[in-house]
This record gives C-alpha cells, sequence and structure tokens, in this order.
C-alpha cells in the first residue's frame, strides 16, 4: 500500500509554531505537502479571494517536504491545493491548524483554520481542524501533538465514517492533566464586540474590533464544556446551513402575498 | 405603536442598484439605517477584521435615511451597527442584498450577503438575505422588489417561528414569469474551480480564480430546484455546523489511544 499523501494548512502562516507541530505529526503517517497563506488570515472565514490575482510560491521551510506560501486566504490555499499543486493525485487527508486560540462554539463560522478544513471536506477530503486554547507562541505543544497524533491515526485507518470533518479543540493544560477525548456538539454562543474608538495622527476616528465571549448553552455535551472541564473536544462539522426543524415554521410563506 | 426599524446592508456597497432597490422597499415599512462596505466584498464569507482599524463614514445616498460607509467586511458592518451606530436601540429586522448573483447551495458559506445576514441573527435580531439571479447592474428589479417586499412584510408580522434566518434567492425573470415562493432546503453541491494561470508584466505568474457549479442533489424540495423552475427560494438558515448524525459515527474516538 502506498503511503497516504497529506495536505497540511493553516491560517497564522507557515511560521507559526503550530504548523510545524501538524507537520511533524503528519509526516510520521505518510506523504506531506504544506500550503499556507503568506500573512495571518485570522478571522477570515470562508473568504476566497475573487477580484484579486493570487500569488502561489514553493518555499524551504520544512526539510525534505514541499510547502508552498499562497497570498490568499485558508480557503484559497486549499482550493489550489486541489486545482493546482496536487491536481490529479488523491489526497487522503486534510489538517488544518493547530491554530493558536480556541475554535469552538460559534468561532467555527469566523475561523480561517475551520474553513480551510471545512473547503477540503467540500472537495471530497477527510478533514481535520486542530485548535489549541494557548496563545503563546512559546506554548507547549505536547497535548496538541499526542492528540494529533491520536485522531489523524483513527482518520487514516478510515473510522470517520460520515464524519468528514473535524472541528478538534485541545485544551491549554499539560498533556498529564488532559483527561482524554469528548465527541460533542458546538455549543451556542456568541460574541458581544466593543469597539474601542480612537484617532488617527491625522485626527481621523478608527475603530476597532475587541469583544467578550458570551456562553448560552448549559449542557454537559458541547465543546465548550469539554474544554473548561479538561477534555479534548471533537465536534463532527458539517457545511448545511438549512435549519431544517425551522422549515415547517416559515411554509405558510408559499401562501403569503 | 412605533415604526420598525430595520438595518439594510450588502457586500456590493452603497452604489449597488440591489441595496437601492432594498432601502426603497424596506422604507415602505419603516425607519431605515443603512451600513455598507466601501468597496465591493464579494466572497468575503463570515470574515471579520481583526488586525487592522476600520474606518466609519456618514454618507449621503439616500435621501432622508441616515446611511454609513465602512471599509470594513459585511460582517463587521453589522457588528458596528449593533455596537456603535444603533448602540441601545432594538433592529426588528436586518436585510441584507439584495445580491447580484445567488448565493442558493453552497454559495451561502463563501457570500458577504449571507454572511451580514447570518451575523445579525446571531447577535438576535431577525434576519434576511436577498439575492437576484441577475449579475446586470442594469437588471429589472420588479421581481426582487416585489418578494422583498412580501417576505419582509412577514417577517415584521412576527410569522418567522424558529427561523430568523432566511436565504432568499429570486430568479431571472420577469414578475410575471415568477411562480411563486418555494420553501426548501439547501441543495447539495459544490464549485469546481479551474485557475487561470497567467503572467504580470515583470514575468511573474499569479492565478486567478474561476470555477463551476456542480449540482449533486437530485431532491425536488431544494433551493435550485426552485429557482431552475421559476420559484423563489427560501430556505430557513442557521449557524450550528454540527453533524448531529456523524455524532455516533466517532464516538469511538473516546476510547481510541
Amino acid at each position: 500500500m502506498s503511503k497516504p499523501l497529506i495536505l497540511v494548512t493553516n491560517d497564522d502562516g507557515m511560521f507559526a509554531p503550530g504548523i510545524k507541530a501538524l507537520v511533524s505529526v503528519a509526516s510520521e503517517f505518510g506523504e506531506v505537502v504544506v500550503i499556507a497563506p503568506d500573512s495571518p488570515q485570522s478571522g477570515q472565514g470562508h473568504a476566497i479571494t475573487l477580484t484579486s490575482p493570487i500569488r502561489l510560491n514553493k518555499v524551504d521551510v520544512f526539510e525534505g517536504i514541499d510547502a508552498y506560501e499562497c497570498s490568499g486566504t485558508p480557503v484559497d490555499c486549499v482550493k489550489l491545493a486541489k486545482s493546482v499543486i496536487l491536481k490529479d493525485r488523491k489526497v487522503d487527508l486534510c489538517v488544518s491548524g493547530i491554530n493558536h486560540g480556541s475554535n469552538a462554539s460559534i468561532n467555527i463560522i469566523y475561523s480561517g483554520t475551520m474553513s480551510a478544513a471545512m473547503e477540503a471536506s467540500l472537495e471530497g477530503i477527510p478533514s481535520i481542524g486542530f485548535s489549541y486554547l494557548d496563545y503563546s507562541f512559546e506554548a507547549d505543544f505536547s497535548g496538541p501533538r499526542h492528540f494529533a497524533r491520536q485522531i489523524i491515526d483513527y482518520a487514516l485507518n478510515k473510522k470517520l465514517g460520515d464524519a468528514q470533518l473535524l472541528n478538534v479543540n485541545i485544551p491549554a493544560l499539560p498533556l498529564a492533566d488532559i483527561k482524554g477525548i469528548k465527541v460533542c456538539k458546538q455549543a451556542e454562543g456568541t460574541w458581544t464586540e466593543d469597539f474601542v474608538e480612537s484617532k488617527d495622527p491625522r485626527g481621523e476616528s478608527y475603530y476597532w474590533m475587541t469583544g467578550e465571549f458570551i456562553l448560552e448553552s448549559k449542557e454537559t455535551d458541547t465543546d465548550i464544556w469539554a474544554l473548561n472541564n479538561g477534555y479534548v473536544s471533537v465536534v463532527p462539522s458539517m457545511h448545511d446551513l438549512t435549519h431544517h426543524t425551522a422549515l415547517a415554521s416559515v411554509k405558510g410563506l408559499e401562501n403569503s402575498n
């Protein structure tokens, strides 16, 4: 059997410790190809580049591994990997991250890391986004490395079933203190923004976004609960945004006038 | 009873015919406040601006209506409306669009128009994104205006129930030829990209994204089916990306090692 082909991407760029850890773990399992944005793309969500050209350059960052930098968004990276760099090759798995910061709960929709992973799953590639709840570039990656290894192994052994996209978050704890993995659902939560208003040197106003996460779910089967209780959270995710149980609520529109 | 407060936004900017039509229809129902990006933001998905300042300027575009331009993404626009422009006021409805081009099927996740609407619904504001399958800025907006009026009326009469976010697409047909409204689910489909490679004047390569939509759903209860058969499609949408039926598939991860 030939070695699996694993695509590695992220939203923090090629020099983030998170992608280095992920490339190292993925390389234990198969042939790795890396494509990452050439500038940090946090909060880019599912943005794509339609109205300007995209640059793609081969770079020598990881020894013995093909790596490319792209001027576009994380989703652009995955599209270029699929259609240009790895055209005509079957990609067995896409892993995105390891993000510096949480992508649990509603963060998934703002996240470049998870949007890249979702794009790969849309293209038919089983895909996993990894995020670590430690923002520091000096962080200890032994926990994230351990669980990335375990979950990649699970995925490559074709155990994902219908779950073709996983949102994995790892608590900011030493490996020994992490209790294990919880498979859970996305917690309900939202961000309350507070825009800091300031003046530039020319006296013109500008705003800078800041905010606070408000947890709404009280249940114990959510990603936020798992993380707050020392577990790695794994949420099988997908791209169907239909609110199926609300279809009946608006059926009356068909007869309105 | 005081007049409802309606927030209007889009991703094409303040000078698109679509937002002009929507402002005009919304004004029939209540007080309208407009905030739109100061440059086209198609394909921006749920991107937010975290690493740079955001500019916000009051502009005089629509007679007698407060309007603001923002240097950020469509989602930034909604966050600024909620936290700065309309702070301490209750917004009764957010309408986004009318987008020039389809946001049916998987387009919803790439769409700035729909991401703005989704952001409003996350903030607790009932919200509707409108898209018209005619890209031309010369397009006849009588169909979109008619159905926007009908659906806004329905929403303001508190008939949405659990459906706090609607993805509305209007076929590119004369009003008289549109058969009515279908409440439906998001069709399965994907984009196959083809990147056009070219050289800039300095001889450096660049890529420009193009693509083709591939419909996967065969059912007759989807938005694409409705549009192809002369109906306006209305999909109640939401932000929970959990793949609930796949939770069991990966439960084994909890005991893997």
